[in-house]
C-alpha cells in the first residue's frame, strides 16, 4: 500500500526522522500519538507535514496514547489504545462490532496471562475515543522548507546510516558502498541517531547522590554516564555549580562530578533510578516526561565531546564505581528497554574495549549489536576499539576460535619478527629495547599498547625490512582480549557442541553466556536453559526437563574459568567475575542472568534489575565462581557467592513473571506439580553447589596440584 | 589389473573361498602363503586351482610366513615377509637393491617405533626367502571338478550373500533384491562364512575348567560359549565324556557343561586363555594351531543346532557366569581379532537382544555391527532379534532418539487400543485380561513378551477391528530396550552436542560408548577422548589437552545414569552397569574402556582384556556409577568402583603401548613432561572422583529428594 488513505504515527519522534505523510492520498486521516495538544502541537509538527497537511485537505486527530497507557497500568503499549482509535475514526466496520470484536480477541491473546491483563486491554479499547481533532490551517501551505539541519558529522554517517535509518536506504548507489564491499562497517553510528523516543527519563538531582555509580552500570544503553571535569572544563560547561558536586577520590581532588543523562539515547526503562540507592531515602534519580529534560542535553554532549576521560586517574577493575568511569566501547544499541543482557556488554567493554575482539553468536545479541546501520560499539579518540564480527548459531565458538587461532598464528609471525628487530642493525637501540620489552610483555595488554603507541612512529622513520614487517603486523602489537558472545539457545543448545569443544581447546577465549532462559531473538521458545515449569514455545504447558547445568558441565575440565552472575544481585560478584575470567590464561565461561521481554516480568523491565536481585534472593538463580587459579595453589576452585536462599519467596518469584503465573491459569492442575518440581530442582542444584563448595581441598597428599 | 603376471594369496583360507587364479596369465607365477608342504599341500589345494596351474604352466612358490612371523615375533603380521618374496621370486628390480630399499622405508615407517620394531622387520626381509616350488603336474588337467558342496543355508544366503562375500556381488541383478530395495537386510548372516582365517584357536582342557565362562564373556567374536546338554542331548553328542563336565548349579542336575569352540569364526586373539583363571595353576584353554581343532567345529555346530536353550534355568542377569548362558544376539562380527569393543555389545544382545533396538553411530561400530553382507546380529529361534540401524557421526544420537520417539508414539496408539480391548464386545475374555495385564505391564519387557507370545494368536483368531489394530502394531507390544552405540569420536566430539541433547530429554535411552580414546575407523586422530601425552593423528607430538570427562558431564543433569567400565578389569562390575543403565527408567550413558589396534598395545590384542586390567590397577582409566535412583533413595547417587590405584605403575603402563611409548623416542624432551602430565591428570581425575564418592549425602534438612 503506497498510496494510503489513513496513516498513524504511533511515535511522536518519527515526525523528524521518516517522510512520514509520503503517499498518503487527499482528503486522506492522519491519526499522531503525542504529548502535544492543539495549538502546542500545530508549533512542533514540522512545516513539510504542516504543508502536505494543508495541500492535500488531511483530516488530522491526535491523541496521547503514551499518557493513557501509562494510567491504565499497560506501561508503553499503546497498540490497543491506538487500534481502537483506528477503529473509531475510520469507522471501517460499525463501531459497536469493532469494539466486541477488539474484546474477543483481547479475551484469545491475553486470557492465558490472567483476568487483570485481559481487564487493562479493555480499559485500552475503551479509551481508544479520547482523540481529538487538529484544525488544518490552509496557509500552512505557503510555510517555508523546514531549514536543513546541518552539522558536522563524518560522511559516512550523512552519507550511508542517516538515508538507511529513514528507510531510504533503497536508494543508495553500490558505488556509496566502495571499499566496504567485503561487509565490514564503520563502529560508532549508533550514537548519530538520537532518537529520542523515551517517554521518560532519569532526572539528575545532585543533591541526593553519593556518586556510586550504580545508575551507571545497569543501564542497558550507556545513556547514563559519570564525568570528572577538572576547573577548566568546568568553567567553559554549560553546567550550573549546583548540577555538579565535588568529585570524591584523591586523585579527583579539585574536580567537579556530573552524572550526566543523554535524555535523546535512553530508552527511559527506569532502571537506574530503580537501583539508585540515593541519600536519605531521597532517589538521585527521577523519572520525568522526556520533554521536561530536553535541557540537559547539551549538558551531555558537553561532556562526551569537551570533557576528557579521568579513567586513568582511578583503577577501574578496581570496584564498581570506578569501572563506570571508563569509556563504554558499547553504546546506544537497539536492544529492548531494560534489556538485561546489554548492561554485561557494556561492562565488558569498559574494561577490555580498545583491545577487545568479540565473536557474536546470532540471536539477540547479534542483533542489537550489528545490524546495519546501526553499530553501537565504538572507538576512543585514538581510534582503538572493539573488533566484532557475527556468525550463526550452530558455529558461534568456533567462529571465535577461529579469530583467536588467527590471531595467535600473527603474532608468532611477529614474535619472531620482534626478536631479530632486537638486534637488527639497521634499528636504533630504542627499537632494540622496546622489541625487547615486547618480546618480555607481549601477553599484557596495558604494556603492549604504550609500547606500540611508542614503537610504530620510530619502525616508520627507521624503514627497515624488518621495521616494514612490524607495520604490516602492527594491529597485533597489542594483546588482545577474546570474547565470545552467545544467547542461551546458542550455547545450551544448537552450537553447543562447538563450545565444548573451544573451552576444551585450553585457549585463552572467554565466553560471555547471557542466559534468557529461552530463544529470545525467535521468539521464545524453549531451550535446554528454560527451568522445568516455564512456558515457553514448544513447551506451552510448561516445560519437564531441569535446566542444564552449563557452567557445571564446562568445570569438569578443571582447566576452564567458570561463573553464574546476575548483575542486579550482586553488582560486585560480577565484576569480579568478569575480571577473573579475563585475567585467568586459559578458556573462560560467564554465564549471565539476563531478564528479557519474553519473561513478562509483571512489574515491568524497569525492575529488570531488581528481578535478578529476586531471583538470586529467593534461590531461582545462584551465583557461583570456578576458578582453575585456585586449585593451581592448593585451594578449592568453586566459590559459592549466593547465600543461603529464601525459599519461601521462590514461588512468588515464579509468580512475578508471566511465563511461570500462566502456566497457573492455563493448566492450574500442572502448575503446582511443576513450580514445586523448579524450586526442588533449584534446592538440588543449590545443594550441589554447596557440597562443591564445602569439598576439603589440598590436605589430602594424594590430591596433586593442577598441571596446565 | 585383471590379467596379472603374479598372484600371491596371503591367506589359506582364501583359496575356497575366492577365485584366487581369475586373470592370471600363461607362464605366470603364483605364490601362497601356507601351513602346507609339497604333496600335502597339493592335496589340500582345490581341483580348480590346480587345473588352473596345469593348464597355464603356472609356476607355483609356497611359504609359510604365519609360522616366520610368530618366530620373529611380529605376531600375525606376515605383510614383510610376503613383501620380501614377492620381491626375489619376481626379480623386478635387483634383489640386492630391494632389500636395501625395503630395509631404508622399515626405518622410515617404523623407526618411531622403536629399534625392536625395526629389527624385526628387517629379520622379515631377510627371511623372505625362504619360499619352496611346488612341482605342478601336468595331469591336474585331467582333474574333474571340484565337488559342489552341497547345504542347507537359507537362499538369502546362497543368492546374496555368498557371491557378494566372494567379490561376485557385481554379478547380481538388481532383481535379485526384491523386497529389499529399501536397505532391509536380514539378520544371521555373519555365521554363514566360517572364515577359518584364525592361526591358532582354543583348545578347551575339560579337567581344567572351573565353568566360569570368563573366556565365553570377554570373546570379542562369541565364537566361545558354555552348553549345557541334558541327558538326550548328550546321548546323541558327538561329544566323548571326557570332554564335558558335569554342571555346576542346583538347576542343572544331570546335565553336562561343554565349553565349545567355533574354531572357524575365532579370530585367535586369545583373550579367552589369557583371562582363563584355569585350576590349580593349569589353564583350561590353550591356543592350539587351527589345523589341529579342525575336529571339534561338529561340537560346536552339534551344541550350536541341536542343544537347546538353558538359559531360563538360571537368572543371566544375576553374574557373570549366569550371563553366558545366555544367547549372544552379536556373533561373528568383522572386528579385530582382539577387538576391545565387541564384547561389550555382544554382552548387552545377551541381555537384551530379543527386544533390543539399537541406532548406531558411524565408526568401527558400525563398520562391524552391518557391513552388507555381513550382519552379525541374529536372531532366537522365535525369529526375535536386535533392530539396528545407523547413521552419521554427527547425528547418531536424534537417530536413536528418533527411533525411540517413533515407538513411543506407536505404543501410545497401541495403548489407547489395549484400553479398547478391554471392553471390546467381539473380544474373548481371555482377550480382555491380557489387554489388561499389558496396560498394567507395558514397560516390562518379559511380562509384554509373554502376553505377546498369547495375545497375537488370539486376536488372529477373533479378527474384530480391534484385534486388527493390535496386530498392525504387534511389534510394539513387547517392550524394547533402546540402545545408542557410538565410538569417542562420535560422542566425544562430532555428535557431543546431539548426544547432550538426548541425554538432556530424559528419555528412557541407553548409551554405549565404546571408548578407544581414538578415531579408530577412521586411522587413528586425536579425539577429545585422547589422553594426554598419547600419540594419534592431529597430536603427532603428543596431546596437550586431558581427557573430556564425558560421564562426569552427563552426571551435571543428576537424572542421567552414568558409569565408566572395563571389562577385563572388573567384569562384574562391567555387568552391573549395564544392568543398572537398563533398569533405570531415565537416560542412561555406559562409557567402556576398549583398547584398539591405534594403541599399539606391545603384548599384543590377544591381551587386550589384560590391558584393561592394567589401565585400572594403574590408574590410567578409573570405574565408577552414577545412579540417580540411589539420590531418590537419599543416598550419594555417585560410587568409585575402582582401587586406590598403584600410580607407580602408571609409567609402566604408558610404556606398554607404543602410542605413548613412540613419544618417548620422537620426542624424549617432551615425553617425560607429557607422561608426568598423563599421570598428574588421572591423579587429578581420580581424586575429583573420590572427593564425589566421599561427599556427605542425605543428613542435611535442605537436601531434598531428586523430583523427576
Amino acid at each position: 500500500m503506497t498510496t494510503p488513505n489513513f496513516v498513524a504515527c504511533h511515535v511522536q519522534a518519527y515526525l523528524h526522522l521518516y517522510d512520514v505523510t509520503r503517499g498518503l492520498r487527499d482528503g486522506g486521516t492522519f491519526l499522531l500519538n503525542t504529548i502535544w495538544k492543539g495549538e502546542e502541537l500545530a508549533k512542533n509538527l514540522p512545516n513539510k507535514v504542516k504543508k502536505y497537511f494543508a495541500d492535500h485537505n488531511i483530516t488530522v486527530y491526535y491523541i496521547d496514547a503514551t499518557k493513557i497507557a501509562q494510567e491504565i497500568g499497560l506501561g508503553n503499549r499503546t497498540n490497543t489504545i491506538l487500534q481502537s482509535a483506528f477503529f473509531r475514526i475510520t469507522e471501517v466496520i460499525p463501531v459497536d462490532l469493532a469494539v466486541e470484536q477488539m474484546k474477543k480477541f483481547i479475551v484469545k491473546s491475553y486470557g492465558k496471562k490472567g483476568q487483570d491483563v485481559v481487564d487493562k486491554n479493555y480499559a485500552a479499547v475503551d479509551r481508544g475515543g479520547e482523540y481529538a481533532k487538529l484544525d488544518v490551517d490552509p496557509s500552512w501551505s505557503n510555510l517555508p522548507e523546514d531549514a536543513e539541519v546541518k552539522n558536522n558529522d563524518p560522511e559516512f554517517i550523512n552519507k550511508l546510516v542517516r538515508p538507511i535509518n529513514a528507510q531510504d536506504g533503497d536508494l543508495l548507489k553500490v558505488s556509496d558502498f566502495k571499499g566496504i564491499e567485503d561487509g565490514t562497517w564503520q563502529q560508532s553510528t549508533a550514537r548519530y541517531e538520537k532518537r529520542g523516543v523515551a517517554t521518560f527519563v532519569p532526572e539528575w538531582i545532585a543533591d541526593n547522590c553519593i556518586q556510586c555509580n550504580k545508575c551507571a552500570y545497569v543501564c542497558p544503553h550507556a545513556a547514563i554516564r559519570p564525568f570528572v571535569l577538572d576547573e577548566k572544563e568546568m568553567a567553559g560547561a554549560p553546567i550550573a555549580e549546583g548540577d555538579s558536586l565535588p568529585a570524591i577520590g584523591k586523585t579527583f581532588t579539585g574536580m567537579r562530578f556530573v552524572q550526566a543523562v543523554d535524555v535523546l539515547d535512553c530508552l527511559g526503562c527506569g532502571n537506574c533510578a530503580d537501583v539508585c540507592p540515593g541519600k536519605k531515602g531521597e532517589k538521585a534519580l527521577v523519572m520525568k516526561p522526556l520533554e521536561t529534560q530536553m535541557d540537559v542535553q547539551k549538558e551531555w554532549d558537553y561532556c562526551v565531546n569537551e570533557v576528557s576521560s579521568k579513567q586513568d586517574l582511578v583503577d577501574v577493575k578496581a570496584n564498581v564505581k570506578n569501572s563506570q568511569f571508563a569509556m563504554p566501547y558499547f553504546e546506544f544499541s537497539g536492544a529492548c528497554s531494560g534489556c538485561g543482557e546489554t548492561p554485561y556488554v557494556k561492562l565488558i567493554s569498559q574494561l577490555y574495549g580498545d583491545h577487545e575482539m568479540v565473536a557474536n553468536a546470532t540471536g539477540c545479541s547479534s542483533i542489537y549489536s550489528g545490524s546495519v546501520p546501526s553499530t553501537p560499539y565504538t572507538v576512543n579518540k585514538q581510534g582503538h576499539g572493539p573488533a566484532w564480527g557475527n556468525s550463526l548459531f550452530e558455529d558461534f565458538a568456533e567462529f571465535g576460535l577461529g579469530m583467536f587461532i588467527a590471531n595467535e598464528q600473527l603474532r608468532r609471525r611477529l614474535t619472531e619478527t620482534m626478536k631479530a628487530a632486537t638486534e637488527c642493525p639497521s634499528c636504533s637501540q630504542e627499537i632494540h629495547e622496546l622489541a625487547q620489552q615486547w618480546l618480555d610483555s607481549a601477553d599484557d595488554a596495558v604494556a603492549t599498547r604504550a609500547i606500540a603507541d611508542k614503537l610504530i612512529p620510530l619502525c616508520e622513520a627507521c624503514g627497515c625490512d624488518i621495521c616494514k614487517t612490524i607495520l604490516d603486523l602492527k594491529h597485533y602489537i597489542v594483546k588482545r582480549s577474546h570474547w565470545i558472545i552467545a544467547g542461551d539457545g546458542a550455547s545450551y543448545d544448537i552450537g553447543f557442541g562447538g563450545l565444548d569443544h573451544v573451552l576444551a581447546s585450553g585457549k585463552n577465549i572467554n565466553v560471555l553466556v547471557v542466559d534468557t532462559e529461552v530463544y529470545s531473538n525467535t521468539g521464545g521458545q524453549a531451550s535446554k536453559a528454560t527451568p522445568v515449569g516455564a512456558i515457553a514455545k514448544f513447551a506451552a504447558s510448561g516445560k519437564r526437563i531441569r535446566k542444564k547445568d552449563l557452567g557445571l558441565i564446562a568445570s569438569t575440565y578443571g582447566y576452564v574459568y567458570c561463573a553464574q552472575i546476575a548483575m542486579g544481585a550482586d553488582q560486585a560478584q560480577t565484576l569480579k567475575a568478569i575480571r577473573e575470567a579475563e585475567a585467568y590464561d586459559g578458556p573462560s565461561l560467564i554465564i549471565a542472568y539476563a531478564p528479557c521481554i519474553n519473561h513478562g516480568i509483571k512489574a515491568g523491565m524497569g525492575h529488570s534489575q531488581l528481578e535478578e536481585q529476586k531471583a538470586v534472593e529467593c534461590g531461582y538463580w545462584h551465583l557461583w565462581r570456578y576458578n582453575p587459579a585456585l586449585e593451581e595453589s592448593g585451594q578449592n576452585p568453586f566459590t559459592l557467592d549466593s547465600k543461603t536462599p529464601d525459599w519461601d519467596k521462590f514461588e512468588d518469584f515464579l509468580k512475578g513473571e508471566v511465563r511461570y503465573a500462566s502456566l497457573a491459569k492455563q493448566y492450574p492442575a500442572e502448575a503446582s506439580e511443576l513450580f514445586s518440581a523448579a524450586k526442588a530442582n533449584a534446592q538440588w542444584r543449590y545443594n550441589n553447589y554447596r557440597r562443591l563448595a564445602q569439598q576439603q581441598w589440598g590436605v589430602d597428599p594424594e590430591v596433586g596440584n593442577l598441571p596446565k
